[in-house]
């Protein structure tokens, strides 16, 4: 259903893209003004459409005919450009819906980001523009370029780029202006077509996540871009990167505000809530979004996209022309998680027959100064190595020589017969340097100088390469846990029945596990202590008794727990006692009962929770218990729902994983239990989505299956 | 006394960068072989000492007349290179001792790096050289550079660098040729002078530390580098490390192997044990070396140190042109440990006063675009800014603009009337951005494009200066517990009488440990159930009793601790069952006895130790027990002698650091009774090399003190 909707205004987004007609209401013919920037660029790049200025102070405008209001426009406007003051802006947006305008860019600024009566205003757009279905860019934003249509409806791409290596490569979607303006330039420099760039501005109406919804669904973009600080609708950008996924379309965000100083800084920047990091971090887990780092991986990582070779795995080969120099790739290598991977023997072998007796053929490969001498060398030694079934791409480092490409078209050889991916590092003089690179570059060879950034690239796409390979197995992307139609019909019975912010005793919560098939305890609430001991010899010696009352939720606190009960006798005291204490910590506590429970020993403290997020929703945590949570804070983290890989790729992120393989002594436990308990959690918020927080804590896992000893849920 | 020895091996040098006179032993006049390039080198830069080239088949070589042989040289020579085949080495060798050569430079490879036969012959060049004095660089190495006296006796620097901006600046010293000289490339690109630039090779006499040492004493060098495999004795880098200290020279090492591919990649490399990663890393913290991670990070780093400008804390501020980047770079602080703190009331009404209303006061502070509009805004922003006495440093990231310097000169003026360093984050397209580049370089102002190493490299400093800053104060630098003759005596009765390997039982371990004023259990040695139990009414119920039999290190696994033992009737059982599981695990064990021992509980388990290492001696551990250091190998670890500083760092690196502070409702425990058994543990192993290995584990630590409950030493 959702996605029905978000298909539809994807599609109503075209006429920000493809307008046929284009007015321009504020226009002039000053090109180094916001007003007149459009107006010289669309002229000069040879925009197909029509363009109307709209200006009561004049009557042409670069030799066109100028109109005093939208309104005198002889024909149809597909989208207009607003270049007026703050306080004209609803009047002319007002005129637009009017005119039967379908899209509308709102350069002018003065609106959220200025305080509470600028966003009274915003407010009054996005109303104007849901009642009548015009879309909207900005307010406060730099505008639209397109790039097949020479669509310059922005003043930051001021002229269609005069070479473009890739075209029609890469849509690129901004949360800030100027920033968005430097990545553009960096990325148009190295010869990357844009399809698409938008400044996103205030976002009063359309979202980042319907323009990467767009940029999903068009044809002339291949990868989708983006600098982000932060989105108010989870779900949709999910849809949206649910589509770029069926496209295969790579996502390469830069997002802002992973440390609090940033997010704080992102926030006053935006006016807007930017939601917690960890939450974003899950979601592009679970999505294989690629957060780019820094500008330098962003040309990178688009220079192999480019070359349409992505490493498959994460086994690397080193092609080094020193010892020192291999070893320091080699280290690089590893702290970015790729694998210097052993050679075959017949490798070896080969690579021994061309090298001279000092060099090495172990990976790294030392070459040492023979490529100097031994003309060939390099791309002798290359293909031997990339042809090597062990290894899923190749990095080399070699130094650059003034007017000397020998090594470079060697390279650009080796490269044209594999669809592995062949790095280049190139050293040496400045020029020399950069001249190499750009021979490399116009070739489309991936190639940059500085190591860290080439290898962290390749490990990101390496990654990305597994998230695909790992997601494309039905099995992995199981999300099938349901829950019978009875159990949704017991859960419900419990959960549909309480008010909004009610909180569910732990009888009442586990009650809800078990009928989501998650294993408890087993428990009797008694109201008396012939009930209790009766319930006490059924489950067995030595048991836990603790108090049950809506009103108290810290048992242990109001001394409401007592363990290790372990006669009839004890029980009768155990169960008075409880009262006893429940009374003094809150005297009007509805007290529901005392709850006799099995005493459980042995197992792994494990904690499994839900939560809510206010953009992304349901939240599902798992971790493990006791000083893991308390000290270390070693939790992973996911949005529902939850596949089985998602839940298994949880558990290997946790630093004590080391746990569930069994240490001290102990047995390994049962990962495949708490993957499906998991699932079950992921399940059950999605089906009851009134649940705000739960919490299994601790669930004890054995070396078979799995216990909830302890539970929490609170409603919204 | 090692220092004395070490401060004359240093001195002894000094033939090698500073010779009157110099042979070059099988020369030719061919610049591109090694052989020839020295000669060339030498005439061509104007080297002021004299030249003798050595080869029977030439009478005169570049215009100077050829001796047939060293003995032929008509004066007295103080440097000589070689530079003929493996074979003839020795004897030329023997033939520069018989002359008296003080220094000599082995060009030539064919040694140990090639395998046990050519190690043989290396080995005789180590006996000769120590039995004569004369020091040599190389094997296998590319020799000498020195600037102040054009000494060229090298193959890789051919020519004096035409423009040097900071003259007598970095001594460099490699253990890779290749590696060092592309190393050796970039940073004279960026007009950095060298005082010396040193190719170890295989180190068969002169090493890493002594070329270390020389630079730490030479007035022309300001900065100590390298590119460091490994060395064979910690003791002297470590003396080297102290002179550069105390010289207020900073040391930048690259590193290699830092993980296992590459350790193995490195000594494959140089044929030597490289040693672990981590003893390096410790020594690399407890002696202020700055570990460099990339040939990028190394000339920010050092541009920064050219500029004179360290930050002196980690305080910064940010200076942006976007909303965006700021955030970004707002992002990038955090993530490299520097702190984008709040600037005073006085300077945001400062910067009030000259933004525009739209823009950010905050830091980062965000001047938009007027700084295209508004001249001199940067200059006036960026001196409001650093002026701040809560700020350390600033970066600030601005666009580049082809022809037009203004922003350039203003960071220029600003920048000089500062000590604070100012970093430029310059953008733009590539050739503004690298004029822009060139000219802030050249007037010594710190600027890259990268904003990762400029970060990083500006957290590094702030490191360095902190570092500094606290070993400064006397109170940090306390390595003055001594432990008191009398338990000297005490300690040497046990560990004096043992055979080399011997094991201590718990009981001699924990009376050792005692000596030094490290608090144990009370326990009581017996070999009857009568005293046993005599004991057991000592120390009082509930007990310990355990196994004591230097032929029984593992005593719980030979059921030989028997734990919670209540009464005296327990305690004969409990003897009784000991002896006899004893006996069943090992029937020829020597038993001395059970122990009994003071039952304690609560406390926090902490382990705290001392090991080996083969390259830096004595090594000591300390970290949180039980799953902490079993699961997360949560430990620190440093090289003795451990200062009261250094062992309060190790505390504040372990993960579960938190655990000190008291979590779950414990109070917090006496760190400081923990820094001082570390440092006790320090001196113990320093007054007695024999101990191998030394455990205490665990080590209870409690609110008020800490009591050792298993101990185990082993010697050498």
């Amino acid at each position: 259903m959702k996605t029905i909707n978000f298909e539809q205004e994807i599609k109503s987004l075209l006429p920000l893209f493809q307008p046929e007609s284009l007015a321009i209401i504020g226009a002039s013919e000053n090109p180094f003004k916001p007003s007149g920037q459009p107006l010289v660029s669309l002229i000069n790049a040879g925009f197909k459409g029509k363009i109307y200025p709209v200006n009561p102070k004049h009557t042409t405008l670069c030799n066109l005919p100028c109109y005093p209001a939208l309104i005198d426009v002889p024909g149809s406007v597909d989208l207009a450009i607003i270049a007026v003051p703050a306080k004209y802006t609803l009047d002319q947006l007002q005129q637009c819906a009017d005119k039967g305008v379908k899209g509308v860019i709102i350069f002018t600024s003065g609106f959220a980001e200025v305080g509470p009566e600028g966003a009274k205003i915003q407010m009054e757009i996005t109303e104007l523009a849901q009642k009548t279905g015009m879309r909207v860019c900005g307010p406060n934003c730099m505008g639209i370029f397109s790039s097949r249509n020479a669509l310059m409806a922005n003043f930051s791409v001021t002229e269609l780029p005069e070479q473009v290596l890739v075209p029609d490569f890469l849509g690129f979607i901004s949360q800030s202006g100027g920033f968005g303006a430097a990545i553009y330039q960096m990325i148009k420099e190295k010869g990357y077509g844009f399809s698409h760039f938008v400044s996103t501005g205030n976002e009063a109406d359309v979202d980042f996540s319907q323009y990467m919804g767009f940029m999903a669904r068009d044809n002339y973009t291949r990868v989708i871009g983006g600098y982000l600080e932060g989105v108010k609708d989870g779900q949709k950008f999910i849809n949206a990167t649910d589509m770029a996924l069926q496209n295969n379309k790579p996502i390469l965000l830069i997002k802002a505000g992973r440390y609090p100083a940033a997010a704080k800084a992102a926030a006053s920047h935006t006016g807007a809530l930017v939601g917690s990091d960890k939450v974003y971090s899950a979601v592009f887990k679970q999505k294989g979004i690629i957060r780019i780092e820094s500008l330098e991986e962003y040309q990178i990582v688009l220079s192999i996209l480019a070359s349409n070779k992505c490493p498959k795995g994460k086994r690397i080969a080193i092609l080094a022309t020193s010892g020192g120099s291999g070893v320091a790739l080699t280290d690089k290598c590893s702290f970015y998680g790729l694998e210097v991977a052993p050679l075959q023997a017949e490798t070896r072998a080969k690579l021994d027959n061309v090298l001279p007796a000092f060099a090495s053929s172990a990976n790294p490969v030392d070459i040492t100064s023979a490529i100097l001498t031994q003309p060939g060398l390099l791309e002798q030694c290359a293909e031997i190595v990339i042809n090597d079934p062990g290894i899923d791409m190749l990095i080399t480092a070699y130094w650059a020589l003034h007017g000397d490409r020998t090594n470079l078209e060697q390279m650009v050889r080796v490269s044209k017969k594999t669809d592995k991916p062949i790095f280049n590092i190139v050293w040496g003089p400045e020029e020399a340097a950069l001249q190499a690179l750009h021979f490399l570059n116009d070739n489309l060879i991936p190639a940059a100088k500085e190591v860290d950034f080439a290898i962290r690239s390749l490990a990101v796409l390496a990654d990305y390469s597994e998230f695909k390979t790992a997601r494309s197995n039905k099995n992995n992307e199981d999300y099938s846990i349901q829950a019978p139609p009875s159990a949704k019909k017991m859960a419900g019975e419990i959960l549909n029945n309480l008010k909004p912010g009610a909180k569910l005793t732990e009888y009442e919560a586990k009650q809800v596990l078990r009928a989501y098939g998650i294993s408890t305890t087993r428990e009797v609430l008694t109201k008396t202590t012939e009930k209790a001991v009766q319930a006490a010899k059924e489950i067995g010696y030595p048991v836990v008794m603790k108090i049950m009352s809506p009103d108290i939720l810290h048992k242990t606190e109001a001394g409401g727990v007592l363990l290790n009960i372990a006669t009839d006798q004890e029980v009768v005291e155990s169960f008075n006692k409880i009262i006893e204490n429940a009374r003094k910590y809150n005297q009007d506590a509805l007290v529901q009962g005392v709850l006799v429970q099995e005493m459980l020993s042995g197992g792994t403290e494990i904690i499994v929770g839900a939560g809510k997020d206010p953009v992304f929703g349901s939240t599902i945590i798992a971790g493990l218990g006791g000083i893991f949570v308390e000290v270390l804070e070693d939790v992973a983290l996911r949005v529902a729902p939850v596949s089985n890989l998602d839940a298994r790729e949880m558990l290997e992120e946790l630093k004590g994983k080391k746990i569930f393989e069994g240490v001290r002594g102990k047995e390994p436990v049962d990962k495949n239990a708490l993957v499906e308990i998991i699932q079950k959690v992921s399940r059950l918020v999605e089906d009851f989505p009134q649940i705000a927080e739960l919490d299994i804590n601790p669930l004890l896992l054995f070396p078979k299956g799995a216990v909830a000893v302890d539970a929490l849920i609170v409603l919204q």
